[in-house]
């Protein structure tokens, strides 16, 4: 294989949506491109497009100097590489891991890695799939920084921002889950919000612009809560905890009012209660953040 | 006293920050102010550019055809307005209460109103202090359409946006609470997610630009599952309830490995399994919204 082949074919294990969606934007791209899924059938469409199946897992690696991974969560990704056909044929070549998990899977995929001569580079997808092989796209990376440099123009072919993080391999996976946490908590209380709204004969479509409003605060308020958090400076001058914990009371009241479950919102307010406990009332929401991590320091 | 002294004259109650803003607000617009606050000392500033510092709440609310409210809450604008001087002060003028508080409190409050011949307009404001008098305030009122009418031209001299919502007294608090539930909601993740990042070694200024991209696409993921939610199409088609769920779990399992309290993500979790446990897995967030709400209809 010439080293043109070799940079110019990639392999994808995994045709969810999402694998679908990369092995789409590599051929699209002018990749040769492998793909193989466990479940067979969800190679239709990119093979009539001009994709090659492969008959198994090992055979797919076997085809290209990198493979892509992108499966629901690392206990399939495990179950796919580590078996002894697939580790062997990967042995020299390159792994980039687009599956979503925790720091501490990435970790221990990365030292799996190591102890077989696999090549390893963790990554995450921070944008829905339609974003895939567009501008929107957003991709992370973590690992050996010359082993990105050497594949970033395969990956790169997906379109959008490719950032590499850092050496400590489970450096994606860590903004991964710090970012899914701003996303899924906010989603769940939109989706409580709209609840309650609905209760009081209000809908979703009333309440948009104002939620919209909303939104469009968040990123400033990030930003100047970001200074905040790292510099230790907990000011609360225009938007004290207290009265954020008196905001989040009034939520719980009319929420269990109408009967609708104001979990997530009681959660919130006890960590805010937890944070006036402990002296700093008058102190803006990021004192949260010193809390719930002050017995790491 | 003049057609044209009573519109262009305002009481406000309360000199907490917001209401000192409100107070210099209307002032900077021309109009005559008058201030009362229970703990005196808070209006040196405003009465040395020109407002009327009242000797007491009654005196305050005789010197203008409308009165601001602008308290903590509902306990402490009725504390106020429900002494008998007060009271009888206020018949056949207008009380604008821009406290926030419940729904329910609002609603009581026009009830009292109605009984003392005072007319009666609640509202809340939806930006912080420093919006005040500038064009990026956002303000909702609720109450009789012709009041409003009567006194959208002092409330303008605020600045900013004003809606009017409609005749049902509660809904700006209805609107006020589920805004706040988003927001509220939101910042409790991102004061969790920084202290999840801190405990992996990404500082608050590094998660930033992912944070706020992030950020940037909730108002238009709000739009489209508006629509979802009020036309009762719940498809999750590119991003299902189940894989939120797994997402949430390694949110949970990462935090709680560094000691983080996962609270707000757990009650999160237990909102999307139940969803999941009562056969919606392949459906979007939205259906969280059917389910909380599903026994009010």
């Amino acid at each position: 294989m010439s080293t043109y082949d070799h940079e110019s074919a990639v392999t994808v294990i995994g045709l969810g949506p999402m694998g679908r969606a990369l092995a789409g934007a590599f051929l699209d791209a002018g990749l040769r491109v492998t793909v193989w899924n466990r479940t067979p059938g969800r190679d239709r469409e990119l093979v009539e497009r001009g994709v090659t199946s492969a008959a198994s897992a090992a055979e797919a690696v076997a085809a290209s100097a990198l493979t892509v991974v992108c499966v629901v969560n690392y206990d399939a990704a495990d179950a796919v590489l580590r078996q002894d056909a697939v580790t062997d044929a990967l042995k020299g070549r390159t792994v980039v891991n687009l599956t979503a998990d925790t720091p501490a899977r990435s970790r221990d995929a990365a030292g799996w890695a190591d102890a077989h001569g696999i090549r390893y580079l963790d990554g995450a997808i921070m944008t829905p799939t339609p974003t895939i092989g567009g501008p929107e796209g957003v991709f992370i990376y973590s690992g050996p920084a010359e082993l990105y440099a050497e594949h970033w123009q395969v990956l790169d072919a997906l379109g959008g921002t490719h950032t590499h993080l850092g050496e400590d391999i489970g450096r994606a996976a860590a903004y991964d889950i710090a970012l899914l946490d701003i996303f899924w908590t906010a989603m769940s209380g939109y989706a409580h919000a709209l609840a309650v709204a609905r209760a009081e004969n209000i809908t979703a479509r009333e309440l948009l612009p104002f939620a919209q409003g909303i939104g469009a605060i968040l990123p400033p308020l990030f930003e100047e809560f970001a200074g905040d958090a790292d510099d230790g400076s907990y000011s609360g001058e225009l938007n004290p905890i207290t009265s954020g914990a008196s905001s989040m009371a009034h939520i719980i009241e009319t929420s269990e009012s109408h009967g609708i479950d104001a979990g997530v919102m009681r959660a919130a307010e006890g960590q805010a209660r937890r944070v006036i406990g402990l002296g700093h009332g008058t102190d803006g929401v990021t004192r949260v953040t010193e809390v719930l991590g002050r017995h790491l320091r």
